[in-house]
């Protein structure tokens, strides 16, 4: 099937072209696989979009999805709203699991272009929308959506387990965890990041849909601000009011040291990664009684500037060796910025794209709110090292607790004419 | 007091300056009221704002607080965010529900010109920040923070029975409520609008935090994506999938008529209106898989364009008496936009101001979505009439369900040197 096309990639029409939607179905159909709704005749719409002016600035940001080395979402500027789904499957076969990451592969296509999914002849009016509609308007807005597979499609039930990424496992029990079991874990997960919500919404929203029958629904995080900065972003806050991702992995060199995977046994993971989710509860009332010197102890940084405790501007380096006239360090050695610092775990260093989130009202009426922490690294231990150690000693511990937790392998992005990991089914 | 100042109303340096502070304290002091923490030791942030280039288009957006006739966000062209949260008053005293408020008064006005609340003054070392910091980086996007007053505010606790505005009472049951006690009601309500999801939320987590000890919080829905457009503003979509608002009141003939209130008995009430806020959820999965033609005979318009299905552009006046060859009317009499047209409800309009919202996962697998419904009205009753049609026949009762309920009264916006509702306490 390397001719044929589930979702061509170079399309510039509005929707799908249908000879490319369906030469693809009958791809798959071709390889022995029943595409069964992905191609079916439902109508979808086929809209051109009309921005309103207050989104035009970010409207028409389109990242190209198929033929990338990797997937979108991972070294991409960070978006300012995110939605990760995670999914327990419930397919039976292989070949269903094939099916369902064939049929996002063409609807993310479709999506991260600011189009509607599903066929792009006009919709009958007896006809289902295959597009949920909401988004019909926003434009692309930047949209990008990573898909993430559990340790648990390895298992006995797909025949995949010869197949499984050497690093791929259960993250272990790590000091502080306070897990609760309805935010862990997962099969296969979706991140879909935009610069507006309704278009991440919108993506997963219908990607579920579309998971009917073979995954069902696991927990989910909504993040309203992001909470780590690209190359050329100002570095935003998280909800402890401290500037996030000051030192986040940034450049070509450190993702590719860092990040990306190459020379896998598995080689179907080269240009892949591995994603860490934390969904990090944060006892923002408690936090706020703090004294700010307090605060800026716990983080070693100050809270207006985000210096470091031992310089002036944000990016200075931090001198973890400088001692006061008392002879302590001045940036504690238990403040979150040395536990986590790469000079202080043999060079280690991991890509976070964090968003904050709230959820309402706790049980005591206090605001429910934390951090989704999402971080991409090419071995998990890395993340591992750093918690364990953050974990146990953190003087942000007192304010923080991890509630979720799950890991995923991130494949490289799609091929035209094919779909994500589909080397992993060869 | 007229002279003094609680929060300088023309201040334009980044902090509201210490005079006006606490000249305004002072003067509620010599009120014989006691500020409290308002004007307390404790420091705050006094920032100069530095805007990412990503938020600039609307960081500098700002509404004016003080001596304006009405408060912001009701006619304010809609924000694209919204945090709403209702309160229940624990004060055991008038005096304590004035300082709350006088407290409020004089936080959002720093607020919404994107300034940190409290003492501007640098805080000193060992001070609890007044302000939590989140938003410091990310100007005034546009914020309003729209007060109301419940009906419980009114009751035997605090000796205001006979300044009760004539039309607030508990809303009555209405056909197809299915109401959850945990989202009803409130004594006291804001509601944070904004064009930066962060700047709302925060203002509403700093107001909750500077309630402690006076209320406590009752229920709260965070919207992502606006529902009703201003007269600039292209039509969004509710998560239904179609446009929502396009025959909402904006013109100030509009607004004068059905929605500001004058000439009242309770003359504090002159310039204020009514608040109805209701929680609606959308079972969205069950919506997805009705046909278009149907769910275009549910609103009565159809989906792409939003026209009544009597026209083709959205803004074409819908023909309610216009039959097909079998002698039905082609806008179904029990459509939504039939049931809720002023043509057919003796004139009465109320004013939109809905925003999306999503929840996370339901009990069954499903993405826990909807639309937190806000109007304002010069009368109760006109959304009562409206809900008590909607609610027996409306076609659209099949997919959603109204969960949450509460009406308040929306006073006039607060003079400089004064507060909000004061002329409540005279």
């Amino acid at each position: 099937m390397a001719d044929e096309t589930i979702a061509g990639g170079d399309e510039e029409s509005p929707g799908l072209s249908r000879r490319g939607f369906f030469l693809g179905a009958g791809g798959l159909a071709a390889s022995g696989l029943i595409v069964g709704g992905a191609a079916g005749a439902a109508g979808g719409f086929a809209l051109a979009r009309a921005t309103g002016s207050e989104t035009a600035a970010t409207a028409d940001i389109v990242y190209p999805y198929f033929d990338q080395a990797h997937q979108g979402g991972i070294q991409t500027e960070p978006q300012k709203y995110s939605v990760l789904m995670t999914y327990d499957l419930t397919a039976s076969s292989r070949g269903e699991v094939q099916v369902l990451l064939a049929r996002w592969t063409a609807a993310i296509a479709q999506m991260t272009k600011g189009q509607p999914i599903g066929n792009p002849a006009p919709p009958g009016p007896e006809a289902v929308a295959q597009d949920s509609g909401e988004a019909l308007d926003l434009g692309a807005q930047g949209l990008t959506v990573t898909v993430g597979l559990g340790p648990g499609l390895f298992d006995s039930r797909f025949g995949l387990a010869s197949k499984k990424p050497g690093l791929l496992k259960q993250l272990p029990h790590l000091p502080s965890d306070q897990l609760q079991k309805e935010f862990t874990g997962g099969d296969l997960c979706l991140s879909a990041c935009a610069d507006d919500p309704q278009v991440a919404y919108h993506a997963i929203r219908n990607l579920s849909r579309m998971a009917r029958g073979t995954a069902t629904t696991r927990w989910t995080v909504t993040g309203f601000g992001r909470a780590s900065a690209g190359p050329s972003q100002q570095t935003p806050r998280n909800l402890l009011g401290f500037k996030d991702g000051t030192r986040n992995i940034v450049s070509d060199a450190d993702f590719d040291r860092w990040v990306w995977l190459k020379n896998q046994r598995q080689s179907w993971m080269n240009g892949g990664t591995y994603l860490v989710a934390r969904k990090i509860h944060q006892n923002i009332e408690t936090w706020d009684t703090d004294r700010i010197s307090d605060q800026e102890q716990v983080f070693g940084r100050t809270k207006l500037e985000g210096a470091p405790l031992t310089g002036h501007g944000e990016f200075d380096a931090p001198d973890f060796s400088k001692k006061s006239a008392a002879g302590d360090p001045i940036i504690p050695a238990t403040s979150h910025v040395a536990l986590a610092a790469h000079e202080n775990n043999g060079g280690i260093k991991i890509h976070r794209r964090s968003y904050n989130y709230t959820e309402g009202i706790d049980g005591v009426g206090q605001i429910d709110a934390g951090l989704l922490f999402v971080a991409f690294m090419n071995d998990p231990d890395h993340f591992i090292r750093l918690q364990t150690k953050l974990g146990s000693s953190d003087r942000l511990n007192e304010y923080i607790k991890h509630i979720g937790s799950a890991l995923f392998a991130v494949p490289r992005g799609p091929r035209t004419g094919s779909y994500i990991a589909a080397e992993l089914f060869d």
